[in-house]
């Protein structure tokens, strides 16, 4: 087959997984370089090109209502930009020193192998799905792919049943249980965790705890799920915990993902202690020239704690690609790391983090002062101003930022990007009480919540009253 | 009077002007130390302490229902803490070198002098009142303090005509708009620029304009009022410019503020160019060892343009307030200085700023680029994502972030605030791309809009494709 040697003059460049990283990469790369200097190669395993799995929730919960609103581009539109996308493609093997990939249709089993100048892996992350007896039973469903999402949907119309348990109390699960109750659920979260939303100090969880209850969720906490029972027609019937067994006419699973780097680590690319990719700043596998790595299946510098993490989110995955595609385009570009930012709501909740919680700091060798204070995102005085906690870290005797949560409700989420950027900058506490953000009652208290926690961050500090 | 002389042992602080930064001071230095050291006196010529100016148009337009909800600490609150509040006391003459103020008591005329170890001169801003004729009508009001809102309230109730007309389309003209719209009033905004809100470029005072007339306000532009005409009756009948005569049965001037520093002028204290006073970065008048100032009495250094600015805004006057209370109390605190955010809005529409205009910048010796972008409050497929337009400047050839502009509904204003932190620390767009913000589709696109402008402001100032 021609495809698998190089046409005379232009490079190749293949790019395996074509949802964020992959197709952020391949665009870039066109945008600067075209089909004459460069052709690019994306093989794609599924049915579908940059869709939002973080919109999935919205999705089987009714906000959004149809599927095709989730994807970004369509593989037509990739195409006609001189990217030759092949979908049911699976890369099964890289031939580094080669430099080659094998790829299996996935749907007529044929084998062939293409050869590539540049390669860009970008194999995202698969759920964790523990080995439980009953874990893949009819009515299981795990929430990562626009499939899943699909099938989850289908065994919503059509059970009878009424009583959902969702397994995990992490993003996907909090946001999963407000779609099931949007669909008329009565919901069961199970939590291994001592509250939910384990990236929240566990103070800050039993706030969201609490607010859930509120709303007539169910939340389980402490318990790990040890199996399934399914009825007589095999479907799933209950999840079963040490102490108890909740009930289930439909079960999803949000325990979290893992980097997907089976192919990477066959070819003896490096990876970090979570299982994710290592690359270099500008996006480049450590030690490898032309061979790239982004999204949710590498591991990115945490720039507060100073190590490596794995986080699977879609903004950063975007960035990769940018970045990457510049680089492979001949520009130039990096990725300097994260600060942990993230921002969730379970129905009118909102739940926002960044920087360190108190065990990430102690694990970094950090010593800290907390304090939590309680504001408003409006003026007091303003119709709708409700009410939010944040709590924040920050370094002791350098007073330098460490973390920030937030739990409220309507304008409490992204708050938490003023603490983003101070992290980002390296400001302490007392520089923070200086920032000048946008205060008019509508908008703010005459001191931002993120203000009044750095004045008392500062106070504490500096032991001034 | 004892008064006049300080007891034995214990210093006095006097503190001209009893709201936001004169009473914040009073406070923290209370807290910093007790009476037996420090007595507090403070004259505030007024009736009221603590309140919120910003909360007036709110007030007026009904979203507040009650004067006193603007009110953040009542006198009888302060006295209960040792400050000794003296309501209707107007200070006169500062004596600096013999460190003494004249008041007078504004009801009966008295007047006596009081010895100062500590001077707070927050004596605020006054509104401006051109000399025009009929300006004093009866039916032309300004909205600077709880009086006037009162006095508006009353001629809004009593009126029978429901015609307003507002003199100035800065914040407070958008904001009483919206407030006489709220009370059934037809609304025309009579403004000298050459679109509303000059805080901002005039491309995206533009898009202010459209949208005010897409609320049903007459906009009119370039306009300089010459003149207000009464009835027989003695009460304002129109608004007159140059080129035509807008009927009104309430007029409301919006024109702006300047410092009210005729006091600290007469005593010989230093003022800029805008009339405001200067001070060191402690906040104490500059040459002058024990006389502090804040709050809308004072210049502030722009920490983007390098220059001194006069910015009246509570949330300035709160953080004057408390860096005088803790310098005082004998702590140490500075304040480092603005980069002009502001956040406003009228009806639905959200306007904020922070950072130089493109007048700003060229005034400053800057060379810049400018871009805008459009984009969305959340993921464009969630329910309610709002439109906004994002302009940006970034310094050519370094690419540091020199001011951000925004128009949009709800979720649009406080967006601003990451620009904020970001001039602050000085960043160039190109740092601004890896910005870790708050990502989920009820809360943000995937790259936050904020993020898109500094993406194409890098590109442009990169000029890469």
């Amino acid at each position: 087959m021609s495809r698998t040697n190089r046409g005379a003059g232009a490079e190749r460049l293949v790019v395996i997984g074509g949802d964020a990283a992959g197709m952020s990469a391949a665009s870039r790369a066109r945008r600067l370089r075209g089909p004459d200097e460069l052709e690019i190669v994306v093989f794609e395993r599924g049915h579908f090109t940059s869709y939002s799995a973080c919109g999935i929730p919205y999705w089987v919960g009714g906000d959004v209502s149809d599927r095709d609103e989730l994807i970004a581009r369509t593989p037509e539109e990739h195409r006609s930009r001189d990217i030759d996308l092949r979908l049911r493609s699976e890369v099964v093997e890289i031939d580094v020193a080669g430099r080659g990939v094998r790829v299996r249709e996935v749907d007529r089993g044929a084998e062939s192998w293409t050869a590539y100048d540049h390669l860009v892996i970008a194999t995202g992350a698969r759920p964790i799905r523990p080995a439980l007896p009953g874990i893949d039973a009819p009515g299981v469903h795990g929430v990562q792919t626009l499939d899943d999402g699909q099938e989850l949907l289908d065994t919503l119309t059509r059970t009878q049943g009424r009583r959902a348990v969702v397994v995990g109390a992490g993003y996907i699960g909090v946001e999963m249980a407000e779609a099931l109750i949007n669909r008329g659920f009565r919901v069961t979260v199970v939590n291994r965790g001592e509250e939910p939303m384990s990236t929240l100090d566990p103070d800050m969880g039993r706030l969201v705890h609490r607010a859930m209850e509120g709303m007539g969720i169910t939340m389980v906490n402490d318990a790990e799920v040890t199996g399934l029972s399914t009825g007589v027609d095999g479907r799933v019937r209950a999840v079963g915990t040490a102490s108890a067994e909740y009930p289930a006419d439909v079960v999803v699973l949000g325990i979290g993902v893992r980097p997907e780097t089976g192919l990477a680590r066959a070819a003896g690319l490096p990876l970090g202690r979570h299982g994710g990719l290592l690359t270099d700043l500008s996006m480049r596998v450590r030690g490898h020239e032309n061979v790239w790595a982004g999204g949710d299946c590498v591991e990115v510098l945490d720039l507060v704690s100073g190590r490596e993490r794995h986080i699977a989110l879609g903004t950063h995955a975007n960035k990769h690609g940018q970045i990457i595609g510049a680089n492979i385009g001949g520009g130039y570009a990096t990725f300097p790391g994260v600060v942990g930012t993230a921002v969730s709501k379970v129905c009118d909740l909102e739940i926002a983090r960044t920087g360190l919680r108190e065990k990430d700091a102690r694990r970094a060798g950090l010593q800290f002062e907390t304090v939590t204070i309680e504001s408003t995102s409006r003026a007091g005085y303003y119709p709708n101003a409700s009410p939010m906690t944040v709590k924040m870290l920050a370094e002791r005797s350098t007073g330098r930022l460490l973390g920030v949560q937030i739990v409220g409700r309507e304008g409490a989420g992204k708050r938490v990007d003023v603490a983003a950027v101070a992290l980002t900058a390296g400001m302490t506490v007392e520089q923070m009480t200086a920032l000048d953000l946008g205060y008019a009652p509508p908008f703010s208290p005459v001191w931002d919540p993120v203000l009044v926690a750095a004045r008392k961050a500062a106070s504490v500090v500096h032991r001034t009253p």
